[in-house]
């Protein structure tokens, strides 16, 4: 496993990392949660990253608890969560001094832990100034409950806002941005950020490298196989938006190019994440039945870079 | 209930709040303060004010304790106090780095808390600089006592001075002013604040919607009824100085147009205020007996504006 | 007992005070401290001076303890202390950040007080950069252990020399300077001084108002009467620099002056002091025997100016 | 003993130090050590040098039990230690803010200490950038763990980054840095170096009086002898790289002038380093066979600079 450094700051992490997105709360409880976590580390992933709102906060208990129970060094793994949903009262959600305080509190009690890698703004949030934001991470940062922040789909424009303010009030401002990034979803991070990697040093950790699924190949056919998410009542919507005609068809096209190359078509889509020079780490999610295909992904020689 | 952002802060607060003023610790104690305070949060009220003078800190222990008794969830309410009058000594009031240090202190300890939402400055204080006042508060908000910062019955003119400190020396300003406000008191809102609303994104929240409950209509005879708060001795001054000719004449007009709209002239009174794009709550008061046209209040459509 | 501010700062002090230099844990242990602070205190003096150095750390030892049997109230009283001497050894003196920060808190800890009101550098380091010494009295305030600083004995230059510092990194600067004042020792405050005042709102708390008992007159006559200090060995040289011609000339000639207004020359000495408008608070001492004077010193009107 | 001051800073340090290199949890342990320290504070040496990668931490936990079985007092020793090798992981190593916070955090706990006087990139990590670093540095000292901070081997252009750094953002720069310089290694400390002391009033620690013994004189054979480091196999690499022909007829040269001075070759070259005005002290390491060799040393009067 190779490690880069999260954007220009110093933090080492591991190129592909494990995100307890969807799997953490629902699919897995503290005991899978530990064998799976146990073959990331195995395979020399560090970074694991985490929010308020997955699973309502469930995700986090889980996390904390598999991580204690298997006895690691803090200082050995990189944690990260993210602020944005924490329930249901009208200051409970956004990136207000308020919510941000008592949020990140809150994540931290639920992990069990003194302090996060990175805490990450989960969206932007029109209703506050993004002064009030840039200050308020700041301040989790000054009291020691995160080593650095980052932001989640927030623009171009809305992180050089942010740059500017911490430029402006000698504060530190974002050094990593969690976008969508895959084959199928390429524009911020090819297009948009483009000035923001050499003028903030920003890094990127990308989520979906798969996009849903849909680039394991196995909704080629059109029609979600009977034990697919996409076949669950609740991800119809989703499912009718990815499974369009262009998309499966780019995604049929990229299958003779992994069989040249000899590698199942999920292993180059995430390759080929992790390829970008500007992608600091790409993070993967999986239950415990796709641990074995996990493990030889976290195996894989990142090599080339298909543009 | 809606709720608006406290000025251009991401706080958000209930339309219509609840002030311990006049009331908790002198006509209520913490079994009915525990009974108003629930009936308000049925309606959706989630905002609390309350000052270290009022009833000489009583107000806020019983606030402090209800609010502990009820089991509320802290961060699902936003609380504030005041600091100004704390006690007899010379040391005991205004806006010195010793007293709002001190004064904050007494006051969490009273609430229980480890923190208020926000925290006033009650009065402006001439004997101490202004920038020692920006600065004590900044070092409140850094100690993690309070989350923002607000004045109450400053003037414009020294709003800025403060908002011109905070700007030089990068610390921050404050994002809310608490003037009395009614439809006999309008001057500082609309027309003295005008220009802080733009330039520093200032919030109100607003006293007195009632003006002392002349706006209630009861004193439209001039002759203060036997259970009425101006029969009472100790507000014989401020009753003769209310109840003159042309302000009993401008209430008695407006029964028509609460007669016209269907409501009690006083859930005019308070809607009016509350329509005001610029007041982000309108704090009342409320004794037990009031409870009940108190919840109609809060039940209130707020939708239309006289200006 | 009329209060003044401290220099531009919103505290309010004594206009006359009590230092424990010379008596406590020399002269007096706890019960007679107890017994001249409640003194004070019922004449209304709210401000109380020590030093590390005084007694080597007893004197703040027997405040700490008086203060806590008398039971007062800590926001309602003033204490100050002074850093400079801690020790024999080559970091327990000077104004480093070192011993800054080991002193003050080595002093907190003799007092078993959370804070001190004021802290001073009891005098100019020359081998410490002023830089050092700003940076370290503002840590001090930033972790709640002073609200504000000063300084003791500096010049105008090094007290100039401090506030640019101070405004060039957005520190607090010394609020006040403690320096030696009394009729026969004038320049620094009534010259040296002089633009500080308006420039920063520099206070004064002066110490020695009676010239170590010179201002008296009880060594009028040249030779020191067998129970009084400069009777003993080791004031013996201080003795021969204070007791010379002109100087007693000078006391002398006040004696009418006192006579006339019917007041003893003490008083009339202390009076002076405190008349001075640049004068926020004259530090007075006082042992046991002094105490009945003392208590009619502290009633003594100031309404005389005699420049 | 002579004192300096830390360059420009008001700390105090003694001309010669101790350091716990190679010597602590390798040849000594604690009963040893204790003798050691006892010896140094006995002949005036207040400063003990440390890192978190010296015997793997095992040194500071010898340092720091030996130092609470003496009774010494906290404020009268200065103690450092050195953040830069904390272990295998990718964030145990370097100057990210990850690792600087950690990294004080376990040398602080196994210090058994609150803090250290001075903390030290113990190298420059070029994958960080120095914003990073220098701000991580404030954190460390803003929480109270460190009173300064400096650096070990950095470059002339990096101690000059950072400090334009500090400048920008009005923190505090590197006091220090602890170059290796004696008699045979004088570029950095005497040309490279030159514009750093005056400009940012840079003090030096410096190691490696001795050249890693071979200025006692013990190689002059050009043979090591069977007891020396030199003889031993893991230091083969270093000896045939020190001990080339220039070098020993360089320290052959120096013999004469010490057998002049009367003093062993070692003394010479310890008071050679100490005389550099520019050197605040001189650290040196001694094993229990060493010490009363070290005694001698530290006796040594300072009073010759052969340039």
């Amino acid at each position: 496993m190779q490690y880069k450094n999260l954007g220009r700051s110093g933090l080492k992490v591991s190129q592909l990392s494990y995100g307890a997105w969807v799997s953490f709360g629902n699919q897995l409880d503290v005991k899978e949660a530990k064998s799976i976590l146990q073959c990331c580390r195995d395979h020399g992933v560090n970074f694991f990253d985490n929010a308020e709102v997955y699973a309502n906060g469930r995700a986090e208990e889980i996390m904390g608890q598999a991580i204690r129970e298997l006895g690691w060094k803090r200082s050995d793994i990189v944690v990260s969560t993210k602020i944005f949903w924490g329930g249901p009262g009208p200051n409970d959600k956004g990136l207000s001094r308020k919510h941000i305080i008592e949020g990140t509190k809150a994540s931290l009690k639920r992990l069990e832990m003194d302090y996060v890698d990175v805490i990450y703004c989960h969206r932007a949030d029109s209703s506050t100034p993004i002064e009030e934001t840039v200050r308020a991470m700041n301040y989790v940062i000054d009291h020691g409950w995160a080593y650095y922040w980052g932001t989640s789909e927030w623009s171009a424009q809305q992180i050089t806002e942010a740059w500017g303010i911490a430029h402006r009030l000698d504060l530190v401002g974002p050094i990593v941005e969690q976008p969508e990034y895959n084959l199928l979803s390429r524009h911020k991070v090819e297009s948009e950020y483009l000035p923001l990697y050499s003028n903030y040093g920003l890094g990127l950790t990308t989520w979906s490298p798969l996009a849903s699924g849909v680039l394991t190949g196995k909704y080629n056919s059109g029609t979600p196989p009977p034990d697919s998410r996409f076949a669950l009542d609740n991800y119809k919507n989703l499912a009718s938006r990815s499974l369009v005609d262009d998309v499966l068809q780019k995604v049929r096209g990229l299958k003779p190019i992994a069989d040249e190359l000899g590698v199942p078509l999920s292993q180059l889509a995430i390759a080929w994440c992790a390829s970008n020079p500007n992608v600091s780490s790409v993070i993967t999610g999986a239950t415990k039945e796709y641990q074995v295909a996990l493990a030889s992904v976290m195996a894989l020689p990142v090599a080339f870079h298909l543009s």
